[in-house]
């Protein structure tokens, strides 16, 4: 067991003193102490195991002893900048490389997912000639202040809040929520359509469109599932007007979605992003990140002039650990495992839906995967207060998990991509307990619910079981456990399939 | 020895294949290609050794082991986001308060330089509620586009680019090639005063300044070291504007001045700038960094609503990592060697001054000095080509030098910080010696360069000596090593002091 340099009252006093109170800690109100992890499970100081489904990060599982060793060997080796030649850089890109379609060949090596979607811009603005980008609505790509710019989901944090003039926001494609819906005959359509309109609109006030911004699926957005097609047909319209495609793939990427390596691939093999961008979990931890493009666009940013350097960016530490990262999700076929976990995950979660009637949509690919709440499934008004609940309930249990979306009622999972199918059970068991208690407490039936669908409803008896719960404050720091709810000591114990 | 896993052309070819052409090598017409490092030197794949003197990076030494334990421990134990407690954060940003004046209280982790450096222009705009930066001639702060913006080093790379109209460029403090000289009876007065007419400026226009932003001393600006008082009087203006002042120390700060800590506190102990920015040295090349400012600055940040979150910035491996370096320059007192070794080199590098025409300048503090060669001592001519020649030269005889400052003939030295007087003589000796072939080619003599000097013309034997040699090519990959002069067999060997 890891031990404690100070007692954890003396951390909170000491990191109100000295650490930017903008930089917000989970469960605000009684913050969690972690001191080791390992796979899927993180430990508090008192040694207590908490199940992890919220770090995409520690993608292969915190703390691989691969990707330590692999780190530790070059560390004591050799680290330094990328002006010299080494061989861990080049093969790190060629590896890269390989996951991708051909034309994708080129890298810059970062050290963040923000550094890797500034540099992003810097190249569609020398590529096009053009200055303006269009994001989405709730995207969120980075902290840098061009980013902020482009981030719907932050800028909207800021009072009065509005969109620079070079930065256009179009309709997020999400089909629970939106505009066009899953009764749509064709929402990829009508959303790329919106797309052309913003565009238009655009055009005549005599701007031009440098990009087209989008995570391949939302995250902070509400793990939004674009309708397959939407990206070819964005592609289209934004590269008729001059201006090219980045997919964001700083939370999704490596594998996470499961049927593909990279969560663009979903819509398709005839589509093909400018530029690709990735972070979080490149690294387990580490901080990297990378930027990939075609010759065209590389060759472009060097007639520019300009050199590009940075300092630790494409260091042969991150390279090594980078390709520690590569070989342990091969070599533990983890995205075959986020496949058929994340199925089954998925498959529980539609089961919690038909008797739920908070639950109002299921959505996700591998293991990335959004439970929407909501109070009223007609309405589908969104139950922000009950997802906060959900989480902390969950934390009290020892399972981590976190509410997001504009409405902070999607509960996400994005968990260690060794998840197990165990996991799953255990963290679909304790959210059905307290959805049952909540829904007890809200008066809730499902027959109410299932009047507009076709699910059915069903109960079942609840007995004991171990928990484990956690969550993510997302936001807003002055969130509290509202405490209003009577939490059952009963839990679910499903017939496991 | 470390092995290859290409062969050194192929290496070349992978990386011209799947690496951005923007991201220059050093010598580019023969690139290093090194495989270990420890302590002051680097090895290639052949186990040459090369003296470091440009790493500022590997601050305490290629691969310290007290570093590597460091970080393979934490690595081993924990590596997750700033959400959850650690007591490696807090101690960490204990630690570094403790170096600084009381006032500069909190701290902010993020990943790099140019990250650090972004968030201190939003912390300013926040702050001051106004948009406009000052910042000096060329000055580089970050890759980031926001930084590119203020970085005239970057900026006039490009083919016709001017400042935005946000950035107001103020002239450097450079005493030797500046508006206000050596013989000026105040420049510090000067240089502050053009950056109240900088701001006089600016409000004609109906713009407000948010922040003055400056390197404590310039490093790719070419090793200037702005006179005594300058910041204070500097700081009175921008604040007199409603800005504050912004500290970078990204390349210059952890005690390679000397004296102090910070290179800011060089000013005297009346200055404290209200964001201190740091970066390169600080984890002995680990991708980290901070941004440190006022409980003020702080607490209107966060009362703008927005979180500020960084993935990686602060995490328990990075903090741990910083923590061992602190340790290590405390326990090495590796600032006392930087002022010990320091002034020797600055004592060495005076005496060539003495001996050679082609030395304009020798200035510096600790281990961080620069050496500027000049055509013409008393027009100050920019001896570009020959500075290039040196560099590559001395790379020869495996001495890792670079060259820089607005007309690249500035030869940098700062060396990671266990830099000792043999290699202070090995690398002057060998400059020595470099100089004199070079002069040689040129026709340049002593006596006429000392006409407008103090200085006094002596020459001495030359010896045979092992030397080494090195460089960096700076922005400019189109160098080509012109070999136009013949490279002398003897070297000189000076009298020990």
């Amino acid at each position: 067991m890891a031990t404690e340099t100070f007692d954890k009252q003396k951390t909170i006093d000491l990191r109100q003193k000295h650490v930017g109170p903008s930089c917000k800690v989970f469960f605000s109100h009684d913050p969690i102490k972690i001191v080791r992890a390992r796979g899927q499970y993180m430990y508090n100081e008192k040694d207590e195991k908490y199940l992890d489904c919220i770090n995409n990060v520690a993608h292969v599982g915190h703390c691989h002893p691969d990707v330590v060793e692999a780190g530790t060997k070059q560390m004591e080796l050799l680290n330094t900048n990328s002006r010299f030649l080494h061989d861990n850089l080049v093969l790190y890109a060629q590896r890269l490389q390989a996951t991708l379609p051909e034309k994708l060949s080129v890298c810059y090596f970062v050290n963040s997912g923000s550094e890797a979607n500034d540099l992003a811009l810097r190249l569609a603005w020398q590529y096009t000639g053009h200055k303006d980008i269009i994001t989405l609505e709730n995207a969120y790509h980075g902290h840098v202040s061009s980013l902020i710019d482009i981030s719907p989901y932050k800028f909207h944090q800021m009072a009065g809040a509005e969109a620079s003039q070079h930065v256009h926001v179009a309709l997020s494609p999400d089909i629970y929520r939106g505009k066009y819906r899953e009764d749509h005959p064709d929402p990829a359509t009508a959303y790329a359509e919106n797309v052309k309109d913003v565009i238009e609109q655009a055009h005549e006030k005599g701007r031009k469109i440098a990009a087209f911004i989008a995570e391949s699926l939302q995250s902070c957005g509400g793990q939004v599932i674009p309708p397959v097609g939407y990206f070819q047909k964005v592609a289209q319209h934004v590269r008729n007007a001059g201006g090219i495609f980045i997919a964001d793939e700083v939370q999704v990427g490596f594998g996470r979605v499961g049927t593909h390596f990279w969560g663009f691939q979903l819509q398709g093999e005839d589509f093909v992003p400018d530029i690709v961008t990735m972070g979080k979990p490149i690294g387990n931890g580490h901080p990297m990140s990378c930027v990939i493009t075609t010759r065209e666009v590389a060759e472009s940013f060097m007639s520019s002039g300009m050199e590009y350097f940075n300092t630790f960016g494409g260091n042969p530490v991150s390279c090594a650990i980078g390709l520690a990262v590569l070989d342990v999700i091969e070599k533990e076929d983890l995205q075959g495992n986020a496949l058929h976990v994340g199925g089954y995950l998925t498959q529980l979660l539609d089961e919690l839906k038909k008797r739920h009637p908070l639950v109002g949509d299921v959505r996700g690919r591998g293991l990335f995967i959004g439970l929407e709440l909501v109070r009223n499934r007609d309405k589908r008004t969104p139950a922000t207060a009950e997802a906060q609940d959900v989480i902390y309930r969950l934390k009290e249990q020892r399972i981590l998990l976190s509410a997001d979306g504009p409405h902070r009622n999607v509960l996400k999972f994005k968990p260690p991509m060794c998840f197990t199918r165990e996991d799953a059970e255990l963290a679909v068991d304790t959210i059905d307990q307290i959805l049952t208690d909540l829904e007890k407490a809200l008066g809730l039936h499902m027959h109410e619910a299932v009047i507009s669908e076709n699910g059915h409803s069903k109960r079942k008896e609840h007995s004991e079981e171990n928990g484990l719960a956690l969550d993510h404050t997302s936001n807003d720091s002055s969130h509290k456990h509202t405490g209003t709810i009577p939490h059952s000591k009963k839990t679910n114990k499903r017939l496991r399939t």
